[in-house]
């Protein structure tokens, strides 16, 4: 057997809680965990190589649940402003001069943040998704559960954007799931869009292949005004009515967003048992919004963590995430027990596997499931002290303290892909050295459009606030 | 003259926005800093040592305007219980089994950390605060205005606290600003803990002799309920109209917190020159709080940023308490241009700078300001890329990118403390063995009250959710 991390604090996630496991050991064989227990029960002999976990936390990579990889390029390039602005003034008009090969080099950048942190698996929902596959999560080897993203707007300039039906969009998405059939660390879910970028036809081919051949569809839901007035015009009701009706609320769905909902909306997703996942910093940022995580969970239902994209939120750091859902649903509740730590991290694991369709495989440490773990440092500066008794401070420590930089092993697969904090096999310096050139390349294409856009990052550039 | 950075991104915060010199430098001599401008203007031979600020940013030093440090050993051990257990309940019965040496202890531990996240001047409000500045301040070369506590309780009991008159207190802060008078790196203030803690007749000694010799008066102010009830019964007033009726509230005033105020009453504070602090992550960890940062500076206001205490925050972290107050705001307005990233930057440190006295002294790059410089690599995978044209995505990602741990060189009043990234002459590893030996003890002692107040935190230990 190959592997086994001992006297190390196992936080096993393995029931409700966080089930933790003092003097814990977990021990891999190939792509699986082989055992999980106490040290003193672990067969030492069975094992080609016994690393020291003592002062570390071991527990489930951290799961993203909602990224855009690609547009990593792009940090820090809009934000600060008006929630209308965002897309189509901000972001819009330096998006439009990103190349192909720029998503592949900015998702190279999204996700190496992201596995620095400890997230192993990443919920990509993008365009071209298998270029993204191959050129990223393949060679980086995480595990990735993509959506190929179907958006069949034509025309953006109506009251409604006209829409229409596409064919060869479907079909590009749906060879995704043959071609990864075999593959261990990828899986495949429809990405259409939106419910007011898509057609009613296009969704309900969707729907019926998903159910046929037991699939996950991964889709935005009721992101705010815009949309409710599209759809509310189109179908006259709302995104989670016409949802309902058209029968795509159930547990195979993962609905990102859904904070332009009513409570009673917010009700008729949970029993529907389909997932939700939140993206706080993103979210907060660019709408001013909490994500009504919090909300999802107190009615029972299954909710998570995404980072969505750079712009906007800054990182793709799940630790963060954690910490920032926190606090804001305690300000948003005045109520300082909303969303206390332990919930936090079991959001960021255990739920995420659930809503990406992985529960069995991933999520908590148990034998049989993928050897997908990462250790803590308990003694970086960031979370000493760290005492068990009589009580543990590690788990609020994780969550309120860490920055995400105190992760320093993280394995996927069974496969070791950071040690000590260094990428064993990802040239980091490279990616940061190509990022940067394309970022300036494409800033500056971009200049005349984006001055031209007139949004408030521009007013700031020239108040010289940038 | 003694050492300059160059060809480095200056944000020197010199004018009201962030003025930002491309290609800069920055010139010290001994504790001053001598030159600010461009590279080119630089008389590199002047110098004995010239560091390379390329891939830099290089900035005042953050200021964490109201800090506890001597808590620090308690990281982790009072959170996610409702507001009227935190203290008395939750972290109470472990605080009484602290010993004097484990505020110090501790103290040391919490200054580590904000020395590592870039933070050159603390706000630190501490019993026996002379211990605080001999055993950790001076020794580890920080900037400290420091506000001895003055806290006259002597029976809690009953519906209102009864106060005593303390001579002793008052004179033993009052020693303070002759024993420090000729120090460059420590300034004093008075600290009475909150007008419900102290008598009107001590609250008007320090008012006479502040504004005799021109001192600085920092104070809790407005912090909740039961200071409202308090004042209420005891003055029939609230604590901003008391405050305002003796003369308390002026220029010279440091008041933390202030959520619990009424428009009209921040509008007062305003109108008075008093300076706010908000700290961010502690009060909506522990309150369900966001701090009215951003009223304050709507109106015109001082304010600025701190970290209170570890239980609660989790960390002395200012570049968190950016972040934090950013998203915070920005979702209790449902306003996503609310405290845009450069406005963060600036309480970091001018508002600061100028809350505690010293806006003569540092919070901004200009020549015959100390030199309290920092600088943080961009380089760094959470800061990539960085581009400059056609705008610079420098300072956002700074306040919504980085996680402090990208600060590599820290200066203060002209001596380097940390040096890529590491402490020169500070030992760290031994201060972490100190600090968990010593929390392991105190938690042990404490076992038995903790576990009679029957905390939340008793409950998530029962439920085995920490």
């Amino acid at each position: 057997v190959d592997l086994a991390i001992k006297d190390t604090t196992l936080i096993t996630f393995k029931d409700e809680g966080p089930s933790v496991i003092k003097n814990g050991a977990v021990g891999v064989e190939m792509d699986k965990i082989c055992f999980v227990g106490k040290t003193e029960d672990l067969d030492e002999e069975n094992y080609t190589k016994i690393i020291d976990g003592s002062d570390h936390v071991t527990m489930p990579g951290l799961i993203d649940a909602h990224i855009h990889s690609g547009l990593s390029l792009l940090r820090g390039t809009a934000q600060d402003v008006p929630e209308i602005e965002w897309m189509d003034k901000a972001l819009g008009p330096i998006v439009k001069h990103l190349e192909k090969s720029d998503f592949i080099t900015g998702s190279k950048l999204g996700i190496l943040e992201g596995l620095r942190s400890g997230t192993t698996t990443f919920g990509e929902f993008t365009s071209d998704l298998d270029e993204t596959i191959e050129k990223v999560h393949k060679p980086f080897g995480t595990r990735v559960v993509g959506a190929e993203t179907i958006n069949e707007i034509v025309d953006k300039k109506g009251d409604i954007y006209e829409l229409e039906s596409s064919d060869e969009q479907f079909q590009k998405a749906d060879d995704l799931f043959d071609r990864y059939a075999q593959s261990d660390l990828i899986d495949i879910t429809y990405g259409p869009q939106a419910l007011d970028m898509v057609t009613l036809e296009t969704l309900r081919k969707i729907k019926h292949e998903a159910d046929e051949y037991d699939r996950c569809i991964h889709m935005h839901v009721a992101q705010g005004g815009r949309e409710r007035k599209q759809i509310k015009s189109r179908y006259g009701c709302s995104t989670v009515e016409k949802l309902k009706e058209e029968e795509i609320l159930q547990d195979n769905l993962l609905a990102a967003h859904c904070h332009d909902t009513t409570d009673q909306e917010k009700k008729t997703i949970v029993e529907s048992e389909t997932n939700m996942v939140g993206c706080p910093s993103s979210i907060a940022t660019i709408d001013g919004i909490v994500p009504p995580i919090h909300r999802f969970l107190s009615l029972g239902g299954n909710a998570c963590l995404g980072t969505d994209q750079i712009p906007g939120n800054g990182a793709h750091n799940i630790f963060r995430e954690m910490r920032t859902i926190s606090l804001l649903s305690k300000c948003l509740d005045g109520d300082p027990t909303a969303l206390p730590a332990w919930k936090c991290l079991k959001i960021a694991t255990k739920n995420g596997a659930k809503a990406l369709g992985l529960k069995d495989k991933i999520g908590s440490l148990e034998e049989g499931k993928k050897a997908d773990l990462i250790t803590v440092d308990l003694k970086n500066t960031n979370l000493s002290p760290s005492v068990q008794r009589p009580f543990r401070n590690i788990i609020p420590n994780l969550v309120y303290s860490s920055t995400g930089m105190e992760v320093d092993n993280v394995f996927i697969n069974g496969r070791k892909v950071l040690r000590d904090g260094k990428f064993i096999s990802i040239d980091e310096e490279r990616i940061k050295k190509e990022a940067e050139e394309r970022a300036k390349k494409v800033l500056s294409e971009a200049e005349e459009s984006w001055r031209r856009s007139d949004s408030k990052m521009v007013e700031y550039e020239r108040d010289d606030l940038l």
